[in-house]
C-alpha cells in the first residue's frame, strides 16, 4: 500500500480524554495496516521535552508571557521540522495531542495575549504547516477539573502551572476552542461531556475514515 | 543624583574580551556612583539560563535553526521584560554581553538564516526595545580562536557547539558584525586586535562618558 502522510491533532482541556482517544485511533489505524506515530505537544522530541520542562517548571521565576509564546513556538518548530514532517514524508499517519490550536486557546483566549501575534510567530515557526484534521474534545470545564484532580497519584503539588490556573481561565480556553472550531473547517468539535470513551471513539473513527478516504 | 537608566551592550566574537571590558566599565561607573548591573545573553535570569542550556547542549539531537532563533528570542524576552527593563526603570545602568546583534551576526550572517525573519521575531519578542549604546570589539578571527583555545581548563570537549563551528563561520560572523556597525550609529566599532586591555577600556570610556552626558 502506498499511503501518503496524514496529520491528525487532538485538542481540548486537560482531562477531556485526548490521550485515551489518541491511543484508540492509533490502535484502530494500526489494525488497518497504517504506519502510525503518536506524539504530543509541548514536547515530542527529547529537545522539545527539555523546552516543555522549562515552560512547566519556571522554578519560582515568573515566566514572561511573550517568552512563553516563543518557547511553545520553538518547541513546535523542533517537533515539526525534525519529527512530524519527516514522518509524514515517509507516508506515516501522525497523531499529535495538542498543536497550534492549544497555543491560540490557552495563550490567546485564556491569557488574553494577542491572537495575531501568536499566529504570526507560529506561522514563522512552522511555515503554513497545519494538521489535515483536528478533533476538539469539548467537555464541561467542571468535568475536566474533576477528572484531573481525581487522577491517581496527583497531589496539589503535582498539578502543574497550567492546570492550577483558575476555573475562569479554563472557561475562557473552552470558549476559545469552540470559537476556533466555528471558524475552521479543519477542526471537528466532538461533544465529550456526555459520551462514553467508546462512543467518542466511534464518532472520531467515522469522521476520520471519510477524511482518509478523500486523502488517500 | 537622579539618573535615568542607560543600556549598554558589548558585542563581538568569543575571545574578543567582552567580559573583561564589561567588568572594567562596571567598575568605572560604580566609582562615579552609578548604580550598575552586569548581565549577559543568552541567559541573564535563572530561567533564561535554562533556555541557554537547552540551546548549547542539544544532547545529540540536531537543533532546528528556526527553533534556535525562537529560543534565543524567548530567552531575550524573559531577560528584557523581567530583568533589564525593570532595572532601567529604576535608573540603573545595565551592561549586557551580547544582545540582538549577536542573533543577527551568528544566526543571520553566520548560519545564513533570513535576517528579516530574525529581526521580525526579535521585534515581536521585545518590542522596539534596543540598547542606547553598543560596543563592538572587532578582532581578527585567528586571534579570538587562539584566546578561546588557550583558556585554562578548556578541553576540546568543553568547547560548546557554537565555539566549535568552523573558522569560515566565524569569518562570516565577523563580517556581519562589521556590516551591522556600518549600518547602525548605535554601534561603535572598536579595533581590539592590536590594543591592550587598558587601551580598549580608555577608548570605551571616552565614548561612553560623552553619550552618558547627553543622556543624563
Amino acid at each position: 500500500m502506498n499511503k501518503s502522510g496524514f496529520f491528525i491533532t487532538l485538542e481540548g482541556a486537560d482531562g477531556c480524554g485526548k490521550s485515551t482517544q489518541a491511543r484508540l485511533i492509533s490502535d484502530y489505524l494500526i489494525n488497518l495496516q497504517y504506519d502510525v506515530i503518536l506524539t504530543r505537544e509541548p514536547g515530542g522530541t527529547p529537545l522539545a521535552e527539555e523546552i516543555r520542562k522549562v515552560i512547566l517548571n519556571p522554578n519560582g521565576e515568573v515566566l514572561d508571557e511573550m517568552a512563553e509564546i516563543l518557547l511553545y513556538a520553538a518547541s513546535r518548530a523542533q517537533h515539526v521540522n525534525r519529527f512530524i514532517k519527516p514522518a509524514l514524508a515517509a507516508g506515516k499517519v501522525v497523531i499529535c495531542e495538542r498543536f497550534i490550536d492549544s497555543s491560540l486557546a490557552y495563550q490567546g483566549y485564556g491569557l488574553g495575549l494577542d491572537l495575531r501575534t501568536i499566529q504570526k510567530i507560529n506561522r514563522i515557526a512552522v511555515g503554513n504547516f497545519m494538521p489535515n484534521l483536528t478533533f476538539l474534545l469539548d467537555m464541561e470545564t467542571n468535568l475536566c477539573q474533576k477528572r484531573i484532580h481525581g487522577r491517581s497519584g496527583v497531589s496539589l503539588a503535582g498539578i502543574d502551572r497550567i492546570e492550577s490556573r483558575s476555573l475562569q481561565f479554563h472557561e475562557k480556553v473552552r470558549h476559545g476552542y469552540r470559537k476556533l472550531a466555528q471558524d475552521n473547517s479543519r477542526i471537528v468539535l466532538i461533544d465529550a461531556s456526555n459520551k462514553s470513551i467508546g462512543e467518542i471513539h466511534q464518532v472520531i473513527v467515522e469522521i476520520l475514515m471519510k477524511r482518509l478516504d478523500v486523502k488517500l
